[in-house]
């Protein structure tokens, strides 16, 4: 099975020229909630920055940038993220690469990532100037094909809001379960039943019960946490040490 | 909101010359499943292909190629799987972009593409010379990091096997459960309960009874096909039609 043949499939490839080449991007989506002054739940938020040269110069983008020939996607992430928004979650996921042929002008594939950040960080982070949070739920008009990439996303989020703990990601490390359900209830923009919400979180063995509760003008709650253990597990071997 | 700024975050970049330039390739991982003689189920398998120039001359490889500037993502994986393979699965989805900065001599992201094809499907298609099916749990020394592409898949395999209509790419349009079982022991590599499996695939909701039954030399069973709705739905919003 090992043996070598000299069949060419195809001809040499032009090698090619810096006008034409393919050039590699990353973007990223990092999801938060906001509740508005009067409305019934948190909405699902994300930062966007303004483009300030063509193309697209003056409209709202995903931040993100070029990937340097000497770091990796994730870095790239991570760097492009920080240094447009300030913003540094612990931990940025691949979503998707989006590799239309005509999603920008030149030939651009981007590589999307993605991460959930709680509300507290938003507000510890100053964001700079030309950077500002929007529903992501009405963005439209953006650069290149950043609209379709916030809605495939939102898609994306709402889907893993059934089968995972991504509501972790943005709760503080203890939380109540009615927290939590209005967390879910901001991601699937629908009431839960509290009950059996309540019923299914604690079945769902990834809820520790703490010895702490929620005081305040309601009857005390008490707090939760995610079994970290079993987060760690969930990104399989591509895992970098963390 | 909208208000220009003329902050730029960072000077421009340096034109890359066709020298030092990230190049993007695509890669395809297809798995099916093959029984060995003898042995007590079937086994995960994966086309590989010799490679026929440097770097990594001889060795072992995923099917792929270089994206070309005048076609998408998707249709780069379509083309040289095709190229090289002779396969031609209905559909392929993304797996993963894998951009390590030394996987490989010079700088190249690769966006990795898989299906399932079923064995049917495999024996219909004459191989290149250049081309093999292996058991994938034993691929080691692939050329570039397509072990660890390999490996990384195989656990997407395993891990999606617990909650998706994966089988379904593996099997006929239409089976029996007891087949249906075979391929989810195969894929975990563990005996499964049949009366629990049957329990549970039935309140799945994602499989329709027919009227029909295999016979042969046990007792007549019902074959069961996917809710073909269901299956369209789970691609989301990045579905092309087809």
């Amino acid at each position: 099975m090992m043996t070598r043949t000299a069949i060419e499939t195809a001809p040499a490839p032009r090698a090619p020229s810096a006008d034409d080449a393919t050039r590699v991007a990353v973007s990223t989506v990092i999801f938060s909630l906001r509740r508005e002054p009067g409305a019934e739940r948190p909405t699902v938020v994300l930062p966007l920055v303004t483009r300030t040269r063509d193309p697209f110069e003056g409209m709202w983008a995903l931040p993100g940038g070029w990937l340097d020939a000497s770091e990796s996607l994730d870095a790239a992430a991570s760097r492009t993220l920080q240094e447009t928004t300030g913003l540094a979650p612990s931990y940025l996921e691949q979503l998707y690469a989006f590799g239309e042929v005509d999603r920008s002008p030149t030939r651009v594939v981007s590589i999307v990532y993605w991460a959930l950040i709680r509300p507290d960080e938003v507000d510890a982070v100053a964001a700079p100037e030309n950077t500002a949070w929007f529903e992501a739920e009405s963005c439209t008009e953006l650069a290149f094909d950043h609209t379709q990439i916030v809605q495939y996303a939102l898609w994306r989020l709402r889907n893993k809001a059934g089968y995972s703990r991504i509501a972790h990601g943005l709760l503080a490390d203890e939380f109540t379960l009615a927290e939590l359900r209005e967390v879910y209830e901001s991601i699937l923009r629908r009431r839960l039943d509290p009950a059996n919400f309540r019923r299914q979180a604690e079945a769902s063995g990834t809820l520790i019960p703490t010895d702490r509760f929620r005081t305040g003008s309601h009857r005390p709650a008490r707090l939760y946490r995610y079994d970290r253990d079993l987060e760690l597990a969930d990104r399989g071997p591509l895992t970098t040490s963390h």
